[in-house]
């Protein structure tokens, strides 16, 4: 399967403001890309490409006074299979873990793990290890949690989404990625590409979209609290410990976002 | 100067939990060890060695049940030397920054930067940049923070302490580091020995101190906003993003401290 | 000037849920009623109306399953006059306050009075007592927030409100009524109609509106820290602590508002 | 049985304070007095007593500069039974409440009613309504608590004890409290004297205690998630919405305790 990849982000600023993007395909699929996948700036301005300590492509560059535009499209190619369900996949012991992978245990900005550990406790401990327990966390997030865009906002952390009970696809993963970790299995953020593959057209506008992986046996791999389904054509831009090391755009200054649009098409 | 480090550390567990001790000297100080610096856990258990993504020395093992203890003393060269200040150095834009430090300008579990940059600006806003606003900060969060041991509580943050106004160094720390990476300027935090070298005996048990780190003009800079004062004899151990990173100790587990001592003292 | 005030307000509720509805005018303000003031409840249920704490008139009732729905319609006189400002109203010492206003020093759900005293005495502990330090208040809540519906959410708190500085009218009032407490200066929430009169009509849906009120000399003035300049034709329903005591409708259950108009028109 | 009651509070201030005390045994209790309940200020300053809006004596006063003493000695006669089991109460519909009990069911400043209702409706939606649901809920907090003074704060609230599980009495009770209102039982807090009378004695000096009440049927019942267990000899001298409406004192300035000690005596 090919999918054709984009996006046309635009910003008025009013000075100079030192941006970070997040907006090329992570590493982990390059091989797979069909075209070149090239952020465009315009207007052109020096920029410098890094990858930060997660592993994720990063480009940064000084957006001018006025409009910018962050413009990409390419095409991936895609296995067009659902997500791989680790039913299998024992729990590894934290004594055992790889030592890069203990950092996704910790509490993050958004992942309070020291507040919410007994409600994990209480909630997940009786639950068989491994793929089961991540699978039990999944579903009552997914079942607890109401989806609302106009409940968004940027300062939710997992507890207030315990609390609350309300939120996007990004905050129904802050709570999973927090349960995870308080249960010792290692967990990470991770963003990209989800389009409306193998089910029915939302309808709502295309965006990014958030997911999650934990780490079970000797791998990653892919959860997603929000739909609670596995998905055909996931493309990962970049994981991270929570949505503050993942974000698409950071900008250090004003930058007011003023056009947003996403590509996620099967090439037919 | 020679300055004999060490401590004893021990823990009764109840069953088998497996840590993480950041508690060898940190690598960019290692030259200046005049004796092993070796971390003895008794009983004897396998531990392992890595480093992690920030750069610090980190054993990890697991705790059999019983009483665990993990000790050390070794001796270290020092120059001797007051912290250095970085009166003249620039601050750096956000863009030309180093990409590996701009990750210290993020928000972390116990630095909000979100929701502390309107108030850094209101209360820093008006300073000169660099060194300067630094100590503003400093001179700020010392003044207006009450040092109080009984009022230590692991889950404060660096909002909290804003609030609050009391905490022990961490909590000092925490919010100084906030306040600068709102104001874009990168900080890190550090955890180290810090004994009582060219100052009165201070009179409570040595312990472990936290401080930070500002990044000006082509480095780290060294900065204490508890002790507002630059200090003779400090030894790394770890940096990070805040105490989440650099504990001392990371137990994935129930395990209960019960002895305690550092030693930090010039060897004449 | 004669107003004519009114609403219409629908729930639809699965199962009957006890409802506490706080929608007729205050009693201060009875005597300038015109008309009947007379909340009807289709379809008819019993209802019982009662004097809260706080000396609002309060209705309560069970809704049916179904569809129900509140309304009224009105006409009041009013002077037709500004906000009077108390400029020459002295601040009284809490010692000499009267015991019934002492409650309006103290914290509550929406106004952590504790969390904020220190920054209320950096900010406002320079300015005159009285009215000015009031005014100050109310145009440093005006200038630093930002108003915006979709950022509307009933959790917020005033100590939210200080580190998003956004909100609805309400978070203006909760900010400011929690610095002047934190000033020693009582202050309570207040709710009622606020009609586009004498300023430029909105454009945007009659709602109700949330001010406040402060005791100086010897009585409770009018301010309001979301518009923050004088109006006409303000109709008390309710003063409280904070919101959470003069919600229009409170729910012990789950009811769906299902439509909401309010009136407030001058008659000519 | 005759119980003698009293203390010994003293402060400093540095400047002249007003203050409020809650030092009388509450005006349910006032028949069983045997000599008078009378609170001395030392020096002499003007007092002024008044009942609060929850019906509690207060007494006010403005503290000089200088040290200042409240002390009181009193006898009481108590049944000598233990605390009364509503086991056979009705739980009374929200529609079926006394108007004047309806602000029992609403969140306060340390009881986040909003924040903890789906956690209550998961934790006890499934036991029997009534006296089960509160015993259930005092179970769990007396379970999942534990009770260190070393961990006191003043800011705690219910979703802090919640999610810290440590506290002192008041906190046991602020999260009992906070469920027992989401599960539409209205509750208050309550402060009173508590001796060792009837269980072993605790060997830390004695202190004022805080329990709660709900309301089932046609009255109050005392309850109390700390101890969980009935007792002997609660002389109540105050109840409100939590524990920011019956502090013992409340400065408004700075007072520094010096000195502490509460009599709780079986006059044998």
């Amino acid at each position: 399967m090919l999918i054709r990849l984009g996006y046309d982000i635009r910003f008025d600023v009013d000075r100079p403001v030192p941006m970070v993007a997040i907006l090329n395909v992570h590493p982990d699929r390059r091989q797979d890309l069909q075209e070149p996948d090239r952020l465009r700036v315009d207007p052109s301005v020096g920029t410098e490409e890094y990858v930060d300590s997660f592993g994720n492509i990063c480009t940064r560059f000084v957006a001018p006074t006025g409009s910018i535009s962050l413009t990409n499209s390419t095409v991936i190619r895609d296995s067009g299979e659902l997500d791989a369900a680790g039913t299998e996949a024992r729990e590894v012991p934290v004594g055992e873990l790889p030592p890069g992978v203990l950092r996704y245990l910790m509490a993050s900005r958004f992942c309070e793990v020291d507040l919410l550990s007994n409600t994990a406790a209480e909630l997940f401990g009786g639950t068989a290890p491994g793929w089961a327990r991540v699978q039990a966390v999944c579903d009552w997030v997914h079942q607890k949690v109401t989806f609302s865009y106009p409940h968004a906002r940027p300062t939710r952390t997992a507890l207030d989404v315990y609390t609350e009970r309300v939120g996007v696809c990004r905050d129904f993963q802050h709570l999973a990625v927090t349960f995870c970790r308080c249960l010792n299995i290692p967990a990470r953020y991770a963003t990209g590409y989800l389009g409306d593959i193998g089910v029915p057209v939302s309808g709502t506008p295309m965006d990014f979209s958030a997911w999650f992986e934990v780490y079970l046996e000797d791998r990653w791999w892919t959860c997603d609290a929000r739909h609670n389904a596995p998905r055909i054509g996931r493309v990962l831009l970049a994981t991270g410990l929570d949505a503050t090391d993942v974000a698409i755009t950071t900008s250090f200054g004003s930058a007011r976002l003023s056009h947003f649009t996403v590509t996620t098409d099967v090439v037919s």
